[in-house]
Order: C-alpha cells, then structure tokens, then sequence
C-alpha cells in the first residue's frame, strides 16, 4: 500500500482525496485542510487543520491554488520528501528546492458534489528524481486508465487547449442558455445537439465537422443573427468566433 | 401511411429521406435530387433529378439552402401543396405563397457519413393552415420523441442559440487541436475532458459549472497564456472570452 498524503481540499483536493480513499492499492494516511472541510465522505480523523501535525508519507500531494504552491510548499515540514503539485500551467519548478519535485496533474474540470470518472481522467506527471518515477506511476495507475509523462512545457500547452476546450465551451453554453431564455424556450431543447457536437468530435476531426453560416459563408444569416443579438458582449463573440471561422475555411470578410 | 416527398438532398435532406424511410408509419414517395446523388442507402427508383416528373404527396419537405427556398418553392409544381422547409432561421413566410406553408426544423447538427439518433432530435414544427397540423405532427412524431411547436421568431432565436452552442463550440475544440498539435501531444488525451464539459451541463447550469483562470480571475495564469500563443486570432479570441467571463463573474478587467 502506497502511503498518500493529500494536502488542500478545494474541489481538486476532495476529489483526488475520495479516489485515493476508495483505491485498493493506495493508503490515504491524512488530509490537510486549512478551513473547516465540508461536506465529505471521508472519516473525520484523516483530515486535519494543523499543519505541524503533519504525519509521514511516500508521497505528499499538493492541491493548492497556483500562486500558493511555491508558499506552501517552502512551509511545509519533512525536507527531502516527495512532493507533487495537481497544476496544469505550473512548472514543476515551483516546488520548494527542500523536497523532491513532481507534478500529479489530473486533466479534468471538478465541480462541487460532481463525481468524477476517474478511470478515464488522463494523468500527466513529471518527476525530477528518475526514482520517484515508479511512485507517480504506481499512484496514477491506482485511480486511472490514463498515465502519460511529459515535461512542464508540454503540460502548459495541454492545459491552455483544455482552457478553450473547457472554460471557454462552456461560457458558450452559457451564452447560448442566456439567448434562448429570453425567448422563453427551454435550455434542455439543446442538450441533444449539444451531444452530438461533442460526441461528433470523437470519430470527426472538428475541422471537418464544422457546419453553420459563418462556414457556409452566409452572410445573409449572419446579418440576421447580429441583428437578434442585443448584448454588445455577444455580438463580439459572434462576430470574433464567425471571423475565425470564415478566416479557416479560407472566406475572409 | 402518411405520403411525403423529400427534395434536396444535402446533409440534411440525405439524413432526413433515410429516417422517413426507415420510419413505420411514413410511405417516402420520391426523393428530389438536382445533382447526381452520391452515395445512400435508398433504392435509386426513389430517386429523381428532373422537378417536372414529381409525384403527389401528401406533404413536401424541402432541405434546400436558405436562400433558395423562395425560389425553389415557386418553381415547383402541385398548388395548394404542403411544403414545409427545414431551416432554422427562415421565416415560415418565405415559402411559395402559392402553398400552404410550414416548417419542419431538425435542431441537429448533420454530417455526411454520420448516423443520427433520430429519436432524440427535437423536431420544431409551425403551420399557417390549423388543418395541417395533424399531419406534421404525425411526420415528426414518426421519427423523433420530441415534437415542439414554436414561431418563427422563436425558432430564429433557438437556431442563433444553436450556433453558439454547435459552431461556435466545434470551432473552439478546432483550435484547441491546432494548440496542442503544435506541441506533438494528442488531441484524444483530451476528449474526457470534453465530454465531461458536455455532460456536466445536464445537471448544472453552465454559469454554476465555470471553472478556469478566467472565473478566477487568475491574471498570473491568462498573461502565461497570451505570452503562448502565437497566432493573433487566437489570442483575440482567449481575450475576449476571458473578458466576457470575468464581466459575467463581475471581475472586469
């Protein structure tokens, strides 16, 4: 059993807690979290607020906001122990020179009270000393299907495609449920396009699955809809994301 | 058995003679092709190029580009006929005033080669003769579980809805592909992570399941992120969406 210690429990931080608490190969020996923790499956003795009660670990990691891990990561007790942050666009750098640096980055968005299918959330990570490799290996594979390795740079690129991927794909759902809304019409009516554009992607690359006016090059319909759109924000994206489109299929404005 | 003829036969006319042919309760009498059709499952009999040899029906459905289904449905023969055109942001008006008008609108993204799960399409009717309804209703009905009647204006509204939701979003995961091609990583490592942001959407409302340093308005991160990207239109893009989410999230910038 491998002995786990997770240390932050934001959303990433309760959720990576729960899978190493439910994995057959993995002993989660503690939870640090700074506030009062909420809402939880875990029992209450593995958690603590007190840093200085810190016990000991095969591996510490860190799921903490970006800007905190080079702080936290210093105060910590336990010099030369094996330290991972969770973070996509943070080098492995930033893991205090005291410790034994590694990265454990799950590529997923985690919400609130959303269980997540860890089996297929790939793992990306990255060590600076070759023996902890089998350490990282071994905990990955305990709660996915998906293990890969790679450097610090190919990591931030992963993680600013998953922001257009993600962040911004669902601020266009949002958008989309604003301006049906108004209309009085229900969002759920576009749940099965919202499917199949997603589900499309799997077996199409999304440059030949793209359709709709601003492909076509129909500016008739494109007029149209910036006539129907009355917030200003909305019309810039529509008129951004419509130029983008045309610019890739080769019909500039 | 409800008589219907199907003319045009692009992505959506293809898709559409194939579900009233598989369908029990729908007798696909013809099918208008003005090219040569390529490649379907129907029997080529179904099949005519030539307007003039049209059979009767009981209704017509007309999957032809926006722009030419004025013209189209006046050149075609059979007044008082009912024609029903497929578009989204068409006015049901726009139909040959010499038939009675309808709409008979798949909210479904369609292309080539790629079945469709018909029974989950929301098909969003409208009739100007009360009497017709019957039978679009019936031909809805007879491939889809979800029938929705609705105006004009709110069928344009639910189509600009869609293109945020459909090409818009296919766009995004096109340049999160072109990301991280660039950096020789696979674009499959990151489809959990779309589909985790389409199914998510099912039980929160995307303005509570925006996660990211937009929503954060973690600047250390996005300046990461603007300093990485190298083509402009990229980069105008990450800027707006990211204004548009700290403005939705009251952090303006």
């Amino acid at each position: 059993m491998l002995k786990v210690i997770v240390l932050g429990f934001g959303n990433v931080g309760q959720q990576l807690a729960q899978a190493f608490y439910h994995a057959d190969t993995i002993d989660l020996v503690q939870v640090y979290s700074r506030s009062k923790a909420s809402a939880h499956e875990l029992p209450k003795e593995l958690i603590t607020s007190d840093i200085k009660s810190l016990k000991k670990a095969e591996i510490y990691v860190v799921a903490v906001p970006d800007d905190a891990i080079a702080s936290f990561t210093q105060s910590f007790p336990y010099k030369e122990a094996l330290v991972a942050h969770t973070s996509g666009s943070v080098s492995i750098e930033t893991v205090s020179n005291t410790h034994r640096k590694a990265v454990f980055y799950p590529l997923q968005t985690f919400s609130k009270d959303r269980e997540i299918a860890w089996s297929e959330v790939p793992i990306c990570l990255e060590a600076t000393v070759a023996e902890d490799k089998a350490t990282l290996q071994q905990l990955a594979a305990a709660i996915s299907d998906t293990v890969v390795w790679m450097s610090s740079e190919k990591r931030r690129t992963l993680h600013l495609a998953a922001v257009f991927l993600n962040n911004f794909v669902n601020h266009l759902y949002h958008i989309s449920e604003e301006i049906i809304n108004e209309q009085q019409l229900d969002f759920k009516l576009l749940l099965p396009l919202l499917n199949e554009t997603a589900q499309k992607v799997r077996d199409i690359a999304p440059i030949k699955a793209q359709t709709g006016p601003a492909k076509r090059n129909d500016l008739k319909t494109i007029e149209k809809h910036l006539a129907l759109l009355q917030q200003p924000n909305q019309r810039d994206i529509y008129q951004l994301l419509t130029k983008s489109i045309q610019a890739t299929y080769g019909k500039e404005l």
